[in-house]
């Protein structure tokens, strides 16, 4: 039976394309992925699987009740897009402006919404519950997963397990950890006013973005000079907003950024020391400032039998070429969460196009397509583990 | 007659601040000053002065041809607005939220229409022709000047004059200045092209944001170090935009900004010096640049019996407690492209209001509206001067 | 006979302080190191046991061969200090101005000597042969460790062990790694040459000290912006040295640091983002420069069989409250060399001083002599083990 | 008699060569000119002047008293060298190591002697006295002017004059100004205390070479952002001290500088933009400073109708192509002091080497000998003009 299943997935190999090039054209921003919501739904009406919408906010769980008593496995996928402007040319192309599947969460669907439909063929024979979790917003903190797990997501589960399609690696290539697997992600936001004025009078003035690229270059020096260089961490920057007018100077400099740490010491540590470097840049300048800092995801920590376990089982995929730990990833996942309430893992499955990688949430971004039916044998291996 | 005339300005305050408040209402941003267009041509039509629409864009001009022969003398007021929020707390706030009246174009605007209709009374008694040059775009480049005289604003013109109410000077004090007045004054704008990408992956990357902050610190190196002390520059970047998201390394940063500086050498050196810094400041990061540099107004040099004539003439008014030649001013205007064309000159009317100084393009700029009967007075007394 | 003579150790705790203060009051420069040579052979002369001087320069080994065959196990001491004034105030503060054991060298050879010394007590019973490694300039690049291996000083050993007296871990503790123990160390000059001139007329000039500064703060850079951020790497620069007078502008800037890292392949990337931005800094001004990067100690990576042994040994030691593997320091050793020979391990013997911790290479570093004895113990252990 | 004396200049043009040299090369640092001193007063034992030695210091002051009556006019030279190490290739290259007369106080001195010389030849037929005064230490505050005059150099002088031998300038050009003629030069000194510590371990310390380079960067701002461009000020930091070893982390930074300006309130005003950032930037890094700055010589500020008078017997000098006045230059000389006391001006007496220019203080510095007979000529001129 698993073994007629497992060769049914290519046969949906056009399937699983369809249903992420549709999302791909089609991308909403976190916490406002209504149409893709709805998709998932009426996806999961006409497979008549059992679902609820509007859990903890926009995301959708859907259960398949087997036949005989089991464990109960929750799988995760996420759904939303990125505030970036599609930039690469091809027939699939997001059609709205400034919005893009620029992390893989279209494809994240797809490979969940084939696996549902695969394991539904085989309900009459299956052990124990499989729980669909159809997670939003896990780019925006403070994401969706707490509010659906507070909404019930993992109501009687034993086990959750996740993906992430990952361009870094190649296809073929499966990665986990076996505890420290992705970082905890942190959001500042830090305002200075300065004083503003005539472009060609800067004396009568204090110019907010002089002292706002002082800053950017001074914290930088947190990560190379107060840390312990055995730690690690990143202190990104990713908006700078200053200034209407070339000829008039800023008053104010908007500068927006995140933190990434696996250990809360180190988390603290880092925000001591970017309140002294602000406060004495601003000082330096006689500018006043707001720092506003917002704890984010914890860091995703494996269980290792989980994470072992998914290892085990990529290695009887034919199609994966290796299956190992690797070092923890600087990136971050509200799958932190999950993690915390229950025993899983969460893995990485190479999807990386050959010849032409763009990083995670770059205007280019993609990934092979033939990624997909590989995650969707792991998650089926994983179930099949359990019966 | 003159004396007569001359009396009757103080009994046009109100209408001064009405003319100026209901502008101040409804400001329009640079080439788009439709309704204040309207506005000024309609106050023409009222005062049954012939006058001329859509002179070289938005601009508006007037011509009261006296009854004897003599010169034609010119004065000029401009009406844009800047893209600035209101921030200050009065009835006559701007009613267009991020557009304000910050430079006191309103004041200009009614300080020349009210002069117009006090000299239409004596029309039949004046010499020569007065030609009221209502000019739109002053803040933006290229300036409405330049098509304004293209479009025959100085046909005809023996002399022109303007003046600037000004927040650096208290009420009661006449500036201006023999040559040098008021700076040159270029837009330039810096495009750095890095690499996008996650913001928890660096290495990945080529960050503009830090790139675009040290460039900002850089380029100040050369008002520092690059040129001769005894020069006289300026160089201000007043927009930095780069980034969509706090968690999103930038591919990109934008920084606009303007030099200003009163010699066509230190001009052209500075851009080269821009040249070098930003060329090798990108490569030490390994990103690529685009600089647009534009050459804008020139230098406002005043023709210096004229000027002297604006002092002379002052000091005959009683609201004005001194009228002096002044060190030259950073600032810039387009006023510059008529003394290239016509002797003239241009001159500040000190309008501080006393205890809540803001400069010029702040968001709570202000002036004090006694100012503007001075002005009226010295525009008289300069056409007396020529009868 | 082991348990007496270890049970002597302590009663050698006075002349183990007579030893280190002797030395920490006359400390001399890496190669420079002839009275402490000479000190070291005297005692090896009174002792009895065989020794040789000038190995590889100013290295010293002795040989206590017992009288039944065994394995031949090397232990090293390095005894050289830095430039660096004392500031503390003790009686054995350094009689040399600027010249400081400020590393603990001096207690290194004190614990080596006494350890021949009670060694040389039982030599009759003594299984296999034990050479006694007294290296010079461990401080400075290239070392003594690699003349001294070419000098001969482990011919026929079997084993090699050493320690660091190490202030950042309290007494009582034990510290080694089974496989990275300590980072590699490089050593850089950066000479920037500008052009000089007169300090009022700096645009005759390329400030040397401008650029440097610049240079300092952009190479930070690298550490936070161009290496992944789980990898692990240093950069300072420890000696900026620019001008002779106040009012003269710099031509030249000498910038010397230090590069420390685990991987070959992560410090050829430093040194190509080094020149990189090296070469854009100096182009943004102008500059020209050299660039002299010289490869220092490899890594010290321990064996692990023989680091396993040391916490088995320390662990049989009363006054050792914890012996266990840590994260690997950045500091680097050249005992690396030994260790790429010969199987071996290097490991920390705690010795700060409770209340009043201060890094190695500070003006103010010292360390509780108590720790000393315990050093004895371990080697002593040691040996015993292979007995 | 004043023609034929005139005409005579040229005849010793070889031994205004040879002093020049012989000085040249035994260059002798600020306060410490003791062979200098001996030089000149001994030339003054043999012309039979009668002089004073060790006037205020190292000064030496010699008297000519005409037979007749008349003003009496001072001539001044400063004869120190500069702690810079000569680097051109000439016959004359200074003999002693890293002292050199890199700014033509060498020429200075010979000038003024060879002028005693000439005039002692007519004192029968002179009126008036005229005194030469020879000032040590005009390179390093507080200068030896004030002591001189506080010695008596200035006792019953009616008028003084003195000159700068002047690289920037041509040979034959004479430069000089109506009022402000050299700007104030002040001496700081800032001192970083950070915390010192193995290079590898920057988290234990407080790097002060970044912390000095963030400063270096910041006080540039001053220049650029917190002063009127219309102002005149030059900030140069022209010694960087920090670090001893490339691999221990400074704890201290040095920065010496200097600050021009022509301007009390804007000198204040620098020292209080300094405070502001250098305060800042320490509490950004958690250091500690100290802060020290001098005021030192005030600007040169001369009198208009003796600086007038400069100009025109200058122009009755066939070598003298062009005598005009120029803007003022931002070096300074502690000739500021004797203006203060008596009526006269400074000049500069164009010395560039055609096709190879080196600015004064430059370890190339020289000048065109050529210039020493103008200067000489000058001198007498203005003498002349006073009988």
């Amino acid at each position: 039976m698993w073994d007629t299943l497992f060769n049914q997935v290519e046969d949906h190999f056009n399937e699983l394309v369809a249903v992420r090039r549709h999302l791909h054209q089609h991308p909403e921003l976190s916490f406002k992925e209504f149409q893709t919501t709805a998709y998932i739904a009426d996806y999961y009406r006409q497979l008549q699987i059992p679902y609820q919408e509007k859990v903890g906010g926009n995301g959708v769980v859907a259960r398949l009740v087997g036949n005989y008593p089991g464990k109960t496995i929750a799988l995760r996928a996420d759904f939303d897009a990125l505030p970036i402007h599609d930039q690469k040319e091809v027939p699939y192309k997001s059609l709205v402006p400034g919005v893009m599947h620029a992390c893989g969460h279209d494809g994240h669907t797809a490979i969940l919404l084939i696996t549902a439909k695969l394991l539904k063929e085989i309900q009459h024979q299956l052990k124990g519950t499989i729980v669909f979790i159809h997670q939003h917003a896990e780019e925006l903190t403070p994401g969706g997963a707490k509010s659906m797990i507070a909404g019930g997501a993992l109501d009687d589960v034993d086990l959750v397990f996740g993906t992430h399609l990952w361009s870094s690696a190649p296809i073929g290539v499966i990665q986990t950890a076996p505890d420290r697997f992705m970082a905890g992600a942190d959001k500042f936001t830090i305002t200075i006013q300065g004083q503003g004025g005539h472009g060609a009078m800067p004396h009568e003035t204090k110019d907010a973005i002089v002292i706002g690229s002082q800053l950017v270059t001074n914290l930088q020096q947190i990560i190379s000079r107060r840390l312990d260089p055995l730690n690690t961490a990143v202190l990104t920057i990713g908006k700078f907003q200053a200034g209407d007018s070339f000829n008039i100077i800023a008053d104010q400099a908007v500068l927006d950024g995140t933190v990434r740490t696996f250990d809360p010491k180190l988390q603290d540590q880092i925000i001591d020391e970017m309140d002294t470097i602000i406060k004495g840049t601003c000082a330096a300048y006689g500018a006043s400032y707001q720092f506003d800092y917002l704890k984010g995801y914890p860091p995703v920590i494996n269980h290792r039998q989980e994470a072992q376990r998914i290892l085990e089982v990529s290695k009887q995929i034919n199609e994966v070429e290796q299956a190992s730990f690797v070092q923890p990833s600087m990136t971050a996942e509200d799958f932190a969460y999950y993690l915390i309430e229950k025993p899983g893992a969460f893995f990485f499955t190479g999807a990386q196009i050959a010849g032409n990688f763009q990083p995670h949430h770059h205007p280019k971004f993609d990934f092979d397509e033939r990624a997909m039916p590989i995650a969707v044998k792991v998650f089926l291996k994983l179930i099949q583990s359990y019966q």
